[in-house]
């Protein structure tokens, strides 16, 4: 596949899909490399016209399709047994002391997961408060000397230095960290592996650009990059230091494979979030409930333990730093935003009250999710430009954010502190609920507590009880309106960026204004609106259910709330599910990755797999000759390549089973040729390769067509393919419907289903299904009167 | 499969499944049950011994195979989608209209099920501490006036007369009532449909049974009841009212599938947990982790939906008796043991405290369960003989129970009332930690306080914080060494019985002695360390981990025990695995339900799907004789049966589908029949029949072979079997192994898997898997070179 990707050079800024497409024609020049545009609706219009003019259409528009599009071969991921005859040689020799070892080995990563993620999400807490600790001292001593404007210069440059170097990391390090980096790494547990994305760079640019972005003082959350920092971790772990160290190598050939890593890296997103919440079982619940596409009791319960490891790792750094050595980190416990001290009796009123943040939530939710799909197509003109556009654009929102930040403040009016209050007021250093800002000694600036603080102090201050009238109904409003549009416009912009923190700084200010509306019809503080109207707007964006509930009852730690957190969870997910998709559903879509549903489209009912498959196809016989093999390869992106045994070695021509293009590149790499048309003796091939010799590479670091050095007299010889052929790959018949084949694809995770013909004495093999092939764009390209009638 | 039953009535005691095995001969006049006994060994001796040979030996060995079997028919479900022209037919006329009363009828009937169970779950409630509650007073009442003999009297004949009334209802009312009903539903959820065990007279004696057995004294809980009451009120929605009121009937037919039932049945097992222990989150898990075998994400919405109603009406309710309308009913809120005033922090010395702590719930947990499994089998024997011995084992343990609650305390020593405690020292009443029992005023007998109590209060009194000395260690030693061996004794006799209570109050009472011992080497306080232990007898004997956590935490609500919940659930499920499997698992081995593990056995990946299938079989022609199809519907309880059209119908034979007898049994009561071997078209049979004809009736209620009345002259007449017929079934080719034709099976929880040959031109079908063939017994019968080495 890269092999293709690279001759195509010209082609890398568009969305490309190596969708294995193997219905092309013997002759068709054309590589298999379907490049696919999610949105383009020109694909759309003709029905069954040749694929090469289908592609040429989609090359020329694809230029809109583009949007926060990865500039990297994407490739589908094989969760399918290979049953082929080394594979059954190696599970024959298999020793018990090797499952103990493999066993073992699972369990160390899962440790090691959880101690690299944990250490990473409480050294970026630390980074960040220690940062921006720095810039609000800063600024605010330069405020208490009444110097004003050298305030506002040293408190916006601090910001633009920051966001500069995060942008420029990005831009040049790694553009793939871009982001949230949940969308990807659903798409990867979904079986689209986009390659750059689990690197070590983009390891290495997510943590130190997340640290500078969220300390530049945007509008960003740390919590979607922390889930691609444990999903990296989880890939280097499970296949890091095996160029270099031997010793690790012989080890870890044991996870050679795209369900091992399929089950590292679910542990690794469920350790990020446990690490970015200080939520262990909000972890959990999130890998299950929005992340894996599969999952599987055994994975359960090895995801809670990483998350146990991550709590631990969390309670030791946290319970090391109360001992003052952490400088400026703050004195939080495990528990983020403590609102247990509100008092949960609630009455009808609220529920009415609840009900409506419910739909608020579900609006604005969905508004949102629209907006965020607008501004990403529009950032993506700008970013495609090149890296200096991309630092560009990041310089150009810090500057707004410091403007809106230390600007807005001003139009505050002084309130004098509220005499029946535990906390102090004006407050001293950079966090508590009274900000004086230019206020005289005894009084407050509401505004500034919101906006001259850090996203997370601001949360902790509109969570907070006791305080239900510290802020005024019009400050709540201003910085509900900032908030939500500074969180769309920078969402998109080259630096890692999370969504939860905007949407809950935004669903809290409403939260609270509704309870501010309320005054004394409820029984519950303001503080608890807050975290009510976090939840709605939360669930607008974001359709969770059980792992947000978890998630925010982990942050707050009152579980008194819990119904009227699940009611209106429930309220704004069902009312905004009516307006659009939930947002890393429509990023991953935007990007153009082929994501699976879960469930097959009603359309989908009405054809055959036989409809979407075109024939005929590329086939190997089962002693097939070198040369053609070779042409195969190069002329051709495709993966997997059926193999046909044929009269007069067979008495009809009988499929022997599906060869995968990495197995034959190491097999020829082995040039274990003979000179006839002849079947090779099994303990031959065994003498030359083991079954490892086989497994899965990592990402982008398999065997390339260009690694091979095939003479030209070797082009006449022949090789067996029989060895190496995946003696029964699942297969479906014609006639079966399209929805009952997605269903098999889909539940066992394959990336090519065989199909066979109904009636017996035809070539035994119609065509192959890849993930592509399920996909509504092709199917409705092939088939638009199925079109459902909004799109028509 | 029923007629089969119904002709070998005198083997109704014995552990009798369906499993469609269609591997035997045309001749074979032996029907297609096959009596599976999970424990049998005797099978495993012969290697592919003749069939019938093989179900001889096993009808020898099965009394000892007869464990808590329920004398019920037991029948796979069928979750593939059948394929067949009239449902395409149905399809393709599908309005929108349609879908949107189908998904609102989902949703709807969540709700309903959320409000049946969680009102039926407070009711439980209230009349458990009603009654026990009138009983305790009754006694200590005479207590006071000194009159103990006929105190003990009255407790006993009270605990006797419910103990009776439960086991009577159960014995002679609904056999499947009896025990927890947690391995059913998971069953169920499995694919394995026994037929009473979601009937409504189950549902009305489970709730009846278990409100007089936990007002017994029974060390027993009402949690798994509540799981099996949920899934009942589930399984009756579903499918109620149909026979009765034909407006639902209309409507109801949506849900005629087994898939739409194993939904309801979910959210069902997911609001009883919800409703037992006041936990919707807890819930939901619980249903994701232990019960269902299959799970996506639209499901885990809508359970999540079902147990927020659960709680709102709960707290309904509970907030009406906060008003005093509900006798005897206590003041506890949504959280049923709170111990958030327990100060948590905690040193290493806890640490270690807690990993032992681990090590001992795992050890005992694993214990326990072997125990259950020896108690099982035992009082199967007893329980066999009828129902009056039912209902005298039952006595028996009542009298046992009665006596060590009412006996034991008389050891205690009286303590005087510690002067530093807010509580009332004696307490007055049944509830309160202090209980004066024969003491002189002002002093307390601890015995009393855990013995003479319902069992939730003995667990409040063991979470309660600021009481560390209020029990000597010998009384806690006392109370874990009885409610342990009460526990296993009571689980198995006649009466429905949780798991849940008699566990944590074991774990509590250990978890209490190890807090004590430690003393002040420890900051924690004693009740917290009930907690986790609790938690390790948790997860020791039931093996869950994140639905635990949730569930013990929504009970206690302190988060901040969570990372210690966590390491204590590792430990204990990681030392129990050692040795034999979960409680549940233990079950539903034990009552020989063919359970589909989640992962292949190792020794499947030696073997492929052609060893397994024993052929010929039994197969029809496109367009058959209805003398044939009524013969080998009578002569075999195949529930599928291979069609194919042969020569000079067509080129060469050709499989057309598969043909359920359900479908066949419809059919043929239709009567549409010819002369001559022709097929009938489509819009012909389309007058006759709709789709909803063929929909799968609910348990036990399909169409039989005795409703037909099919006339003599009939039997030579043809029946075009083309219509029905599954065009679309599932196929492996033969020489796939076995584990992964199981990955397939499993995955899409499948009846019949079609084996078809790997080479042309041979009979197009080789064989049908089935359930049963993948059982591990049946495996190593045939093949028993490849045992375990530990059976060996």
């Amino acid at each position: 596949m890269e092999g293709a990707m690279e001759d195509h050079g010209e082609r890398r800024n568009m969305v490309g899909n190596d969708i294995e497409s193997m219905m092309e024609g013997r002759g068709n020049e054309m590589d298999g490399d379907y490049y696919y545009a999610s949105m383009v609706s020109d694909t759309e219009k003709g029905i069954r016209q040749p694929l090469l003019l289908r592609k040429r259409t989609m090359n020329t528009t694809s230029q809109i399709a583009v949007v926060g599009a990865n500039a990297c071969p994407i490739e589908s991921l094989d969760y399918e047994i290979v049953e082929n005859d080394l594979i059954k040689e190696d599970w024959r020799s298999m020793k018990k002391v090797q499952i103990f070892q493999y066993v073992f080995l699972k369990w160390t990563l899962a440790l090691l997961i959880g101690l690299a993620t944990g250490t990473v999400g409480f050294f970026n807490n630390l980074a960040v408060e220690n940062i921006a600790g720095f810039k609000f001292v800063l600024t605010n001593n330069l405020m208490l000397e009444h110097r004003y404007l050298l305030a506002f210069v040293a408190f916006a440059s601090c910001n633009l230095v920051l966001a500069a170097a995060a942008a420029a990391l990005c831009a040049y390090g790694a553009p793939a960290a871009a982001g949230s980096g949940i969308p990807e790494v659903k798409a990867y547990l979904n079986g689209i592996d986009a390659h750059s994305i689990l690197a070590p760079s983009t390891l290495f640019v997510k943590i130190f650009g997340s640290i500078l972005g969220v300390s530049a003082g945007f509008v960003v959350g740390k919590e979607g990059p922390m889930v691609h920092t444990g999903a990296c971790i989880a890939n280097l772990l499970g296949q890091g230091g095996s160029r270099k160290y031997h010793l690790t190598c012989r080890w870890l050939r044991y996870f050679k494979s795209d369900r091992d890593r399929r089950d590292l890296i679910t542990c690794g997103a469920a350790a990020g979030v446990a690490g970015a919440f200080r939520a262990p079982v909000g972890g959990v619940l999130f890998a299950l409930e929005e992340a894996a596409s599969w999952w599987r009791s055994a994975l359960l319960w090895r995801t809670f333990f990483t998350t146990a490891v991550v709590a631990v790792v969390l309670r030791g750094f946290i319970g090391y730093c109360r001992t003052g050595k952490c400088g400026l980190f703050g004195k939080g416990g495990l528990i983020m935003f403590d609102v247990s001290s509100g008092v949960t009796t609630y009455n009808s009123a609220d529920l009415v009250a609840v009900i409506v943040l419910g739909v608020i939530g579900g609006v604005f939710g969905s508004l949102y999710n629209f907006f965020v799909d607008k501004i990403l197509r529009t950032y993506s003109i700008v970013n495609e430009k090149g890296a200096p556009f991309k630092i560009l654009l990041a310089v150009t929102i810090s500057l707004l954010t410091s403007c809106c930040s230390y600007g807005i403040p001003w139009f505050g009016t002084c309130t004098p502190c509220p005499s029946n209050i535990q906390e102090q007021c004006p407050a001293i250093g950079q966090s508590g609920n009274y900000k004086n800002f230019q206020c005289p000694p005894g009084h407050y600036n509401d505004l500034a507590s919101l906006f001259l603080n850090t996203n997370e102090n601001a949360i902790r201050n509109l969570f907070s009880s006791g305080t239900n009238n510290e802020f005024y109904i019009s400050t709540l409003f201003i910085f509900f309106a900032s908030v939500y549009c500074l969180g769309l416009i920078t969402y998109g912009i080259a630096i890692p960026s999370g969504l939860f923190i905007p949407v809950i700084l935004a669903g809290a200010s409403y939260g609270r204004i509704v309870g501010t509306l309320l005054g004394s019809f409820t029984d519950l503080n303001a503080g608890l609106f807050a975290v009510l109207g976090a939840a709605s707007f939360l669930g607008g964006t974001m359709r969770m259910t059980v792992s947000l509930c978890v998630i925010l009852l982990e942050l707050t730690n009152n579980l008194l709330m819990l119904p009227l957190v699940m009611l209106v969870l429930l309220i704004s997910k069902t009312v905004a599910d009516c307006f659009n998709k939930g947002v890393y559903d429509q990023i991953v879509k935007l990007k153009g990755l082929p994501y699976l549903e879960a469930h097959a489209e009603p359309y989908m009912r009405h054809m055959v797999a036989g409809d979407v498959v075109s024939g005929p196809l590329i086939t190997f016989s089962g002693v097939e000759k070198v040369g053609n093999i070779i042409h195969a390869l190069k002329m051709t992106g495709h993966n997997g390549f059926p193999v046909v045994d044929e009269p007069p070695f067979t008495y009809a021509p009988e499929l022997v089973g599906l060869v995968l293009r990495s197995h034959l590149l190491v097999l020829l790499k082995g040039k274990k040729f003979t000179k006839e048309r002849e079947p090779t003796r099994l303990s031959e091939v065994l003498q030359r390769f083991g079954a490892f010799d086989f497994a899965k590479a990592g990402s982008g670091k398999g065997m390339k067509l260009e690694d091979l050095d095939i003479l030209e007299e070797e082009m006449e010889l022949y090789v067996d393919l029989h060895p190496i052929a995946n003696k029964s790959p699942y297969t479906v018949v014609e006639t079966m419907s399209l929805a009952k084949a997605a269903v098999l694809f889909r539940e066992l995770g394959l990336r090519h289903l065989l199909v066979v013909p109904k009636t017996p004495g035809r070539h035994p093999i119609v065509g192959i299904l890849t993930r592509h092939d399920f996909m509504a764009e092709h199917v409705l390209g092939l088939f638009p009167h199925l079109m459902p009638h909004k799109k028509a």
